[in-house]
């Protein structure tokens, strides 16, 4: 009976939004357009109550969600056949998939993995979060328990919840996903840099220099740690207990074969976590974050006609894909699950012309408040709700996945209002289509600098410090995608406009000033560390001077 | 009955493609492939010439074809649900359109408006013809009476004929769409630099600069030709008669208003002649060569969200592509109607950033060998043959068309045999679909200069006069769709097998040589030269050498 808890929720969570008893704390950029169209909002908001309690009566209860989130692919990359014979390599499940549900056209992200995950997780801008930067090796730091997490909202309405794939939110007990809502979770420590990179494949292949011991011997080198050795790889991890690496033994070596097989894994993983999640009563939030297609070898036999590191997998991947969106129909869940295929931000640019992507209608990629560092392909399917075939052209932003996720789960009660939640509630955009959205800006970070102000079809890059705001660039994003040509006759009517956004964005920050990241020893909780990871966490943990 | 002209030329069209008895010349680097798969493709053109018999039976005679020609717009600004959400403006009847037939989504144009459409009415490189340079004012130069154009060679077997709107093709008697194979053509003498942009509004737009009288008041000039006035605007005209200036009188101003009505007519009279040709017994050939998108000023009511003044009037454009396409199914043709909708050319990139067009995906626009340059969207619909909602990534070029329409129409024993032609023959690719493409290369022309050459995903960017070709820059087009990264690995193998293509090419240059441009006095065969016009062509002609 998977009615059983999300009704009761509803009934509550239905209750508040209509007394507007404590409102979300929204950035006040949102305020200002609440000013303009909150009376609308709060009309239409009655209706889609109804409809989504209909939803669920019709339905035996709350949905489940899949939510896969794929690694470094620029917008276009996916789900467009066109686009897919301009690169040379074919993702048929994901543009069969994109025609069920609907493309949201316009969904920006941060411009790298841990900012767009922590958005995603706590539908903040990260930097509210203290979340700056993106960590490669040891750090002993990652998301704080403070955060409260979507899938901790979703626990409070009785979801189970499962993680399988790419975490990096950080090194720190704290950080873990089952101590961030997840039941249970399957995920490796660091990233991709470190499992794809950071081998002696990979100095062979030309794209990691200087790392392998065994690619240069330098007899005067004395620091044995500036090459991050050591570090945990895959652990999995149970709510409320510890975790444990999985797939590596003392003194073993990591390599790219078994980056490979790490992959296939939480490939299996995942089918297995579907299966299990579609049998309990419950309904269920299951996380699919896969590794590639980061990848930097080549296959021994290439699938596609791009053969490019990158773009060979993503095709893989497109097929695992879907063998997981037909295991979920195998379920008999399919109807009533909220199914969403996105990437986190735009492609590794610096790898362009041997990964097989490339910067393909946006400029910029991975780290960069470009475009194509934070435009990214999103597809979004709910057979009960959202209009098969359909498309948006409206504006959204990862962290609205928080907010709009809790409340179809009816949850928006367990949405913490003592801090500045950036998500805004999509849900009648999802519902009603195309023309309902509720934003019309994105404020886009690179780590704690913000860089760029959109509003509307209209984009302000910052100008440097000292710098007038008539002087800025700013372009238009419909005729100029790759942001090029700026001219100034966009700048002299709409830089003012822009600085008032963003004294608005300051003055909410002001207000409710950023937490800070979780600071912890690396590597807690872990039962079996090897002796090579405890030695990197003691000399890491050496230099601290608080420890 | 349309069967009766058909029928006949097919007969006899099916003996010679089957008796081989007087091949087309085609260029080396076709009979290099032949060699490989000549066998092949001989035994699949006997169950082509089946078909095509079949067909013909089935619909009562040869198809129709109506063959509709934008200019200057870059691969996937049209026909793309996804790529209207980049680029703010709509076309949905042309993405209708494109899920109804087949999208080529490898067609190869030539750089420019001349040259594209010498190569689709010839099925030849244009510069075989003496075509080398596109012209905007008076010339004295055209295509030559000594080509054998497609609409020639469809009034052998029956066809009637008709062209409304741009035709470039020189302001020479003989280059006249009428002395070319129309029945009736009604066309502007030169193109829309003339027609939208030698005007007074444009010099209010900031868009043509220098050349309206009113807009700088140099004492000191002496030469009043060098700004082209008085050029002849749009004519019509039938087979074996003069032509006629229509909305034009003597001493009258032409403005962008003008222009606007030009437009407005061409769309009234392809309705007009669509209607008639379809009254007729015969097949017809109709052929909508577009003024618009082209045009340099801001509507008084923007249609679209991106606003541009090149992409708002494909907006527009396409609802009269609607129009059309609605029209034609009224007619009862459409089962038996080869229609076509593409591109001459890559973006005006030289007005980015107010045109509302922009390097969307490809690297470059319009006079440019790159992939921008040369790659447009082109979309084929033919009921009863073509697979609705198909797609193919096999490598075609504007020339094939030529060839190709010949061959369904059963005019292939009219195709000249004394001359190279550069057209292949693709009905094996419309008819059996995806993968049956006969071609895997393509020459890249920026006039008469060889710049690029295209083999399979493999292009050389030729190296400058005195450069060794393993220095050429080769570019993976899957991987590096923009050519920004040229990687030595590519050139230092295909480097002499790029050479060997370039040879192939020249040698067949060196066997049948370029025939020459026609000359002539310009304005012949005009019924009613405005004074103005006279006068321009008579100081014009007081410097030729050879009168």
């Amino acid at each position: 009976m998977k009615l059983l808890y999300s009704m009761s929720a509803l009934a509550l969570s239905a209750a508040v939004a209509l007394a507007e008893g404590d409102p979300i704390v929204h950035d006040g950029e949102f305020n200002y357009l609440r000013a303009q169209f909150g009376d609308q909002w709060d009309a239409q908001d009655v209706e889609i109550e109804q409809k989504l309690t209909q939803i669920r009566e019709t339905n035996g209860g709350s949905p489940n969600f899949l939510y896969i989130l794929i690694d470094d692919v620029s917008f276009g990359q996916m789900g467009n056949r066109t686009m897919n014979y301009v690169t040379g390599f074919d993702t048929p499940n994901i543009n069969n998939f994109a025609q069920e549900g609907m493309s949201l056209m316009r969904m920006y992200t941060e411009p790298s993995c841990t900012p767009t995950r922590t958005a995603m997780l706590t539908g903040r801008h990260p930097v509210r979060a203290g979340v700056d930067e993106v960590k490669v090796a040891l750090v002993g730091e990652g998301l704080s328990a403070q955060e409260v997490t979507l899938p901790e909202l979703l626990k409070e309405v009785g979801y189970n919840t499962s993680h399988v794939g790419k975490w990096h939110q950080g090194d720190i007990e704290e950080a873990y996903p089952h101590n961030q809502g997840f039941d249970w979770a399957a995920f490796p420590l660091h990233q991709q840099v470190q499992l794809s990179l950071m081998t002696e494949d990979t100095m062979r292949t030309n794209n990691m220099l200087g790392y392998a011991e065994s690619g240069q011997n330098n007899q005067f080198q004395l620091d044995q740690r500036f090459k991050p050795y050591g570090l945990v790889t895959g652990v999995e991890g149970e709510a409320g207990g510890t975790a444990r690496e999985v797939d590596m033994e003392p003194g073993e070596k990591w390599t790219q074969a078994k980056y490979e097989e790490m992959n296939e894994r939480y490939q299996r993983q995942i089918m297995e976590q579907l299966e299990g999640l579609a049998a309990k009563d419950e309904p269920f939030f299951l996380q699919y974050w896969p590794l590639y297609p980061l990848n930097f070898v080549y296959p021994e036999e290439a699938l596609s006609r791009n053969g490019g590191f990158h773009a060979d997998k993503l095709q893989l991947l497109d097929a695992w894909i879907g063998d997981l969106l037909a295991k979920l129909e195998e379920t008999g869940e399919a109807d009533n699950t909220i199914v969403m295929i996105m990437a986190d931000n735009g492609l590794m640019y610096h790898y362009e012309g041997t990964s097989g992507f490339n910067q393909l209608i946006y400029r910029g990629g991975k780290t960069q408040h470009l475009e194509g560092g934070v435009r990214t392909d999103a597809f979004i399917r709910w057979p009960a709700a959202i209009e098969p075939g359909s498309a948006a052209g409206d504006m959204v932003h990862v962290s609205d996945l928080f907010t709009t996720f809790a409340r179809i789960a009816g949850a928006t009660d367990f949405i913490p209002r003592d801090r500045v939640i950036d998500g805004i509630d999509q849900t009648a955009l999802l519902l009603e289509g195309e023309g309902n959205g509720r934003r019309d800006y994105v404020y886009v970070y690179e780590g704690p600098v913000l860089r760029s102000v959109v509003k509307q079809e209209f984009k302000m890059h910052l100008p440097t410090a000292g710098q007038p705001g008539a002087a800025a660039d700013v372009f238009n994003l419909y005729r100029d995608p790759r942001e090029e040509h700026a001219q100034v006759g966009y700048s002299l009517w709409s830089g003012a406009s822009f600085q008032d956004m963003v004294k608005r964005h300051q003055l909410t920050i002001a207000q409710y000033p950023h937490l800070a990241l979780g600071k912890d020893t690396p590597y807690n909780g872990i039962d079996n560390l090897r002796p090579e990871s405890q030695q990197a966490r003691e000399i890491f943990q050496s230099w601290q001077p608080v420890k």
